[in-house]
């Protein structure tokens, strides 16, 4: 669940036919495409800009993913991501999310991402300042 | 790592360029498809035919993935996925996957996914008994 | 280009990172998913709702995708679909498409994709009388 | 159809289950996918490296594509992809395609693709020569 006295942003938009699988349902990895977008448009919403991050040579990268998957979505629905910071280290941040239909709040998927910051070498850096700011919240 | 002592199946194929993103490495989204390949893959191995499956009334679905991402694979590689049983309950199967670089053996990405088994009312059902049988070892 | 005299439906929407490529564009498969989104939501703003049109046991298949790419789009750039129906024959219907930046008017690509209705057993159909209705304008 | 006086590639792997949609159906985006990891394998057979290619600071981007689906394939069905130069000129490629059932030869898919080679600046360049010999064929 999102944490009641923290910043969350919330994402949303119409499932894509594309996204749905034979079962008739949303495939199951669509649902990470969604934390993604969930994610960045999470850093969007506080004026931190993904693009001109990696043109000044930073680079966040995935490295661990989970999800729970609770009740299946289908095509033509509503999708509310919700993403927050689940913790914040000095080279490592863990986002919280929380799929929904945003029309019935019917819970679909719950899941955490883990990252860190790479430069353009490819090494693990801390956090630039601005965006270790905006994070911390 | 893949255990000793059980039937594994591996899956080799070349990462596709559309899989990549503007890091210039696979998207991590991408081997959640890969996991599903080695998954279906497995049961291919054993002789089970998923599509045969579903037209019996029968649907595996996933209730819960977990990634590792340990290194970055890009475009060119040949991705190996061994996938096994991690543990067998009556309605629940937990799958373990280690995907590798199929010449060099880099570890790129460890992780495990559960499911169960739905009929065609999407109610949760015991395994059919070929399947038990197969994914029993 | 679009034509002046006709319905147009726009959609807007943020491209997603899982959309680019290694070489640092939007992968030009995404502009189909592209097209098919602008084209759902064409029927979406006219009051359609393909979801329901499946489920009452008609079915909208491709036949036909063409599309010119003419400048590349980045991770951050803000889409525009622009979306009308090209031509309407009793049992097929031409989308036409424009996809632009929203901000500058980039043209990144055209294209037009074809359409025929199936009813359940997969056999061609006319058009049912609403969706003909609102297709004809 | 595959010219008979021409070096053609093939390349088979099986359906993914994340290539279907609600319909039941490999989505009409896949085949595009489909296109590239033939194309790229055409080169591949040749040996070709594209990987190589765009290290070497050379990139070849699609400009054109148009696909006609013939006949819906399935999860479960071992693809074909049938590739082949359809025309080569001193800055733009076509290839020519056709997706078939590898066991029992159903059409799916036919199609072209055109190209062009990029360096580094994003400039249109002739073919470098290695690869102009391979494709001219």
């Amino acid at each position: 669940m999102p944490p009641a006295d923290q910043y969350v942003a919330t994402t949303e938009f119409y499932v894509r036919y594309a996204e749905t699988d034979a079962q008739g349902i949303v495939h199951h990895a669509s649902y990470i495409v969604y934390m993604e977008e969930g994610r960045l448009n999470y850093a969007r919403s506080l004026g931190l800009d993904y693009a001109e991050f990696e043109r000044s040579g930073f680079f966040i990268t995935v490295i661990g993913v989970q999800a729970r998957y609770r009740a299946p979505s289908h095509y033509g629905d509503l999708i509310r991501v919700t993403c927050w910071v689940e913790e914040l280290k000095s080279r490592m941040v863990t986002f919280g999310y929380e799929i929904t239909n945003a029309k019935d709040n019917t819970e679909y998927t719950t899941g955490v991402t883990e990252h860190i910051c790479l430069n353009r070498a490819g090494k693990p850096v801390p956090w630039p300042d601005e965006w270790k700011a905006k994070l911390d919240r």
